[in-house]
């Protein structure tokens, strides 16, 4: 049965498309870590902009919150409505078009509903390359993308979300649509309007479609294993090669013992490409858009010259495709053997390059001051300054016990950052997650100003409440 | 004699620092090309921060309107007040301290009134590049730059101001200070704020300081002068030069024959590369920030391709930095030799790459047809879709009837601009010059939002009036 109101939101969707039995709209409903569990009015799932927009038009008109979500792969319960029940959760995954490409001008126009592997696909067939690249990107989308401003492993060369895109089309929250839309590099005619909506987690209206950056395809890539003594030489390691890469240089991502060791253990087929008990690992790729590039002999070079500095203690240069993906599985795994694992105490910092061996050094010996046997799995994209910084709990101990001192952790390692001019939250945004705690590491003012946005353009309150702000 | 308000401001800066004399007020309520000519309250020269947020109170208090200015070098007209007297003219040049320079985190922290040269320069002393290029680099402030979004010679490669930029420091219109100066590449803790204020031009409030990228310096760079038969060989022509030699390219300018014709007429020195007719140019350079980068050769290579696909005419590869910059002169004077041509009526627009060779083509036909004599001189940054598509007067036509046509030629220019998905200020702004022309080709809903942020963060209304909006 229902109501007037979901009638009309069916009326616009066509019936098939309106969820409201518990186990069709289960998987909208709960977050992908199994953290979140909302509810909703119904599910809806339009087809085009136009159903977007006379969906948000008749929430406004009845005063129902909206919630946008994408692949449902956020990690702040962002896309998850809240337990009241009072929201629709607006799905854009039929918004799945590639609407344009065009080569010349390096452009991509994408509906926010397309998977981030399907705008790489078509990049790639194009002959260019799209270089957002995430682990959940099988099955994330480009709007969830450009409303968390996701990073990644590539930001180092070719920056986050927000540097990839050109223009958007908005459905604002009384169901106008905003075409944005321009593909160009140079437009200097007003306020930046797009820049709100990216990374603004779906508060301030609903994208549904993007233009995006294409870049030239890579034609040659290269990967390193480098051993390092401790994260100072990693952070002068990359200044090293920069200095002698300069913008070949693609990732640079540190993966501690730890965070290596849980892989070894619980990952088949995992190897230490260097056996040894090196307490830090670099994981380092060079790209260029030639394909007679030399980058293994600029590796050797490089690292060779980095070893006789001290840097590095040990490098393997991958010989192979084959031998290339099986360095990456190795840091691309860590989460997984961590959940493996058992439970853990999550961090996504980020702070000045230059800062993070004080941070390092600090975050440990502080923590350990209170904790004495927690186990710091950090690892991450420490050329960005970004650290997933993450905490096991020690073998014996209990997990209720363990997650219970959650917020004795976050004090301790946000208040360094803080101390660090650092961001709590590198990438993964705020969400549900973290709209308590940024209070206490914003300025009044600038939750002031942020306040101030959100009334301009969603007066009403009914874009995603409960998150962000 | 000082009334009260006044006397407050001079409190705050010292009177030395308060000018009211008209002699000493002409330099900053004219604008550089003489085009606009204004009238203030009073000149103010605060030293720091603290001085220009106490400023800004006093005049919120008074209800004074405030008009920014860094070096006065706009082409719009934003930085000039208007002929009512009623403003403050707010002088950010005495804040010209580097506070901060971060090599490992690639980062360098400037006051708004550091000349853009002196940015330059102290990235280069610290071994890394800040790559914002203009003409005006030696007069032009930062802060001027980044309230709006300056572009360039390099914007093909490193992207606007808008790109350049990680943080903000602001004083907002009622005097209090927003700290977003935060140097980190990912920060994901709610809206982004500083986008709003670059390319504001100063109608949200005042930049006084910002935390500004910096890239490897460098080490190789390699200039040439193409011919080539028309706009669309241009065009493919970047996209073949990017297939070669991908991120190598650094600028990629086009010079139309009329455009380099005035050039060698009027700038003492200047010689065609390649003495002929044909009727376009390109300047293009690359560079690599490896000193080995054998990019002579890589010229030789692509450019002998290009010439066997039909692209290019002729090209002459610079073998000598005197010779690389002579090239560059050729391009950088072609504004002087306009203007000792005579009057012009200019055009700043921005078209997609793959669309300039329509827009050259319909823009010339159309304008003749109305106008069979006019001049077109046509240059600029082909790689990024920015034209300079200005018009001089046949040699016999009066000034006055000439510059009289203005408005036609923009209804011609601006309406194709619009119809190619264009922008019709790519590089210079909105200012006064086209507050109101903008109107025709912004939609009614995007002036709506951009409405609201201006009621948002400056309800009184008192930043920059007559500007942008």
């Amino acid at each position: 049965m229902m109501d007037e109101f979901l009638s009309t939101l069916a009326a616009i969707v066509g019936r098939d498309y309106l969820l409201v039995d518990g186990a069709e709209t289960a998987p909208y409903l709960n977050d992908w870590r199994g953290r979140y569990r909302g509810a909703a009015r119904a599910v809806v799932r339009p087809a085009d902009t136009a159903q977007v927009a006379a969906v948000l038009a008749a929430c406004h008109a009845a005063a129902v919150p909206v919630v946008p979500q994408g692949g449902n792969t956020g990690l702040c319960g962002g896309a998850t409505p809240l337990p009241d029940g009072r929201s629709v959760l607006l799905s854009l995954s039929r918004l799945n078009r590639v609407r344009a490409l065009d080569p010349d001008n390096n452009t991509l126009c994408v509906e926010a509903g397309c998977k981030l592997s399907a705008v790489q696909a078509a990049a790639h067939e194009a002959g260019r390359l799209f270089p957002l690249s995430l682990a959940s990107e099988g099955s994330c989308e480009i709007g969830g993308n450009l409303s968390t401003n996701a990073g990644g492993v590539q930001v180092l060369r070719y920056g986050n979300m927000r540097d990839l895109v050109l223009g958007l089309e908005v459905v604002l929250p009384d169901g106008q649509v905003w075409d944005g839309l321009r593909g160009l590099r140079k437009d200097n005619t007003g306020y930046d309007l797009k820049h709100l909506f990216v990374g603004a987690e779906g508060t301030l209206g609903v994208i549904t479609a993007a233009t995006l950056k294409l870049f030239p395809a890579p034609q040659a890539r290269a990967t390193a294993w480098v051993a390092v003594p401790d994260p100072a030489a990693a952070v002068a390691l990359l200044a090293h090669m920069r200095g002698g890469c300069g913008d070949r240089i693609t990732a640079f991502e540190i993966v501690g013992r730890p965070a290596l060791d849980l892989v070894l253990q619980h990952i088949e087929g995992a190897r230490d490409p260097l056996p040894g008990s090196a307490p830090w690992a670099v994981l380092v790729e060079l790209s260029d858009t030639l394909p007679d590039a030399a980058l293994e002999d600029m590796f050797e070079r490089e690292l060779g010259a980095a070893i006789e500095k001290g840097l590095v203690l040990d490098a393997a240069v991958a010989g192979s495709l084959a031998q290339a993906e099986a360095l990456w599985a190795l840091r691309e795994n860590i989460s997984e053997a961590q959940r493996l694992e058992g439970v853990s105490i999550k961090h996504d910092i980020a702070v000045p390059v230059s800062r993070i061996p004080a941070f390092l050094s600090a975050a440990g010996s502080r923590l350990r001051a209170v904790w004495p046997d927690v186990r710091i799995v950090a690892f991450g994209h420490i050329g960005d300054g970004n650290l997933h910084y993450n905490l096991s709990k020690a073998a014996a101990e209990e997990n209720a016990s363990f997650i219970a001192r959650t917020e004795e952790a976050n004090r301790v390692v946000h208040d360094l950052v803080a101390e660090l001019g650092g961001s709590i939250s590198a990438e993964h945004g705020l969400g549900q997650l973290k709209r308590e705690e940024i209070r206490r590491y914003k300025s009044e003012l600038e939750l002031l100003l942020m306040r101030k946005i959100k009334s301009a353009l969603d007066p009403a309150g009914l874009m995603n409440p409960g998150k962000l702000l």
